[in-house]
């Protein structure tokens, strides 16, 4: 699998709000996945997630962590970009300014739900494989 | 998280040709994740692979693995459901049987490539979680 990072094309099929799916692991070292927004910034990945998700417990005991990317385009998912990686960094999305750029990105309005503590996580890859 | 069998609900939608994504454990017990075809029968998962697939060699050194599975209906990836569970069966699919049982419920024809080995594995469900 080529390491990061990623070629133009590669790097141009990320930008797009495609579906998208983060496996995780969980305590006894057995995946966890489950479907997720994300962001493509500069080389890094953006995902935010309220504060109560399993997901950020698996990420915060180990970063390890895998995305595949899902085209969405005329040929479908018979595009898609797989990141293999790690949690960099965790903090806390006080002012929602994660999952409003997020939510635009996804659905061009911000996020509707505002009583919820949510999270942010950064993503970065070190390795790649798939057909962009 | 919810044990297996899966509520009726859950069964119908797994039965649709649903985008999905695999993940599985590297050796080094970090996730790898790939989309894949497959299909639901009767509480079990058939997943088929060229046996050259990295997956293939991560799933019969660790069987445990994840599969979530996308809508594509007009809700889109707003609904979905992910299986944890594990491997139970990897088997030749000397006559691709399998694979062409996978192309013809995805693209309504069967298998075009007819000249790689090819490999199917069963995945026994665990425990699910999601909105189907």
């Amino acid at each position: 699998m080529p390491r990061a990072p990623v070629p133009p094309e590669v790097d141009e099929f990320l930008r797009l709000p495609n579906p998208a799916v983060i496996a995780t692991l969980r305590p006894d070292g057995s995946p966890h996945s489950v479907p997720t927004w994300y962001d493509w910034d500069d080389g890094r990945v953006l995902l935010n997630m309220e504060d109560t998700r399993l997901r950020l417990r698996y990420m915060a005991h180990d970063p390890r962590v895998a995305l595949t990317v899902l085209g969405s385009g005329e040929d479908g998912w018979y595009r898609h970009v797989s990141l293999l990686g790690r949690i960099v960094s965790i903090e806390d999305d006080e002012s929602l300014a994660d999952i409003d750029r997020l939510a635009l990105r996804y659905t061009g309005h911000p996020f509707r739900t505002r009583d919820r503590k949510r999270v942010s996580a950064w993503l970065e890859p070190e390795r790649w494989h798939g057909w962009p």
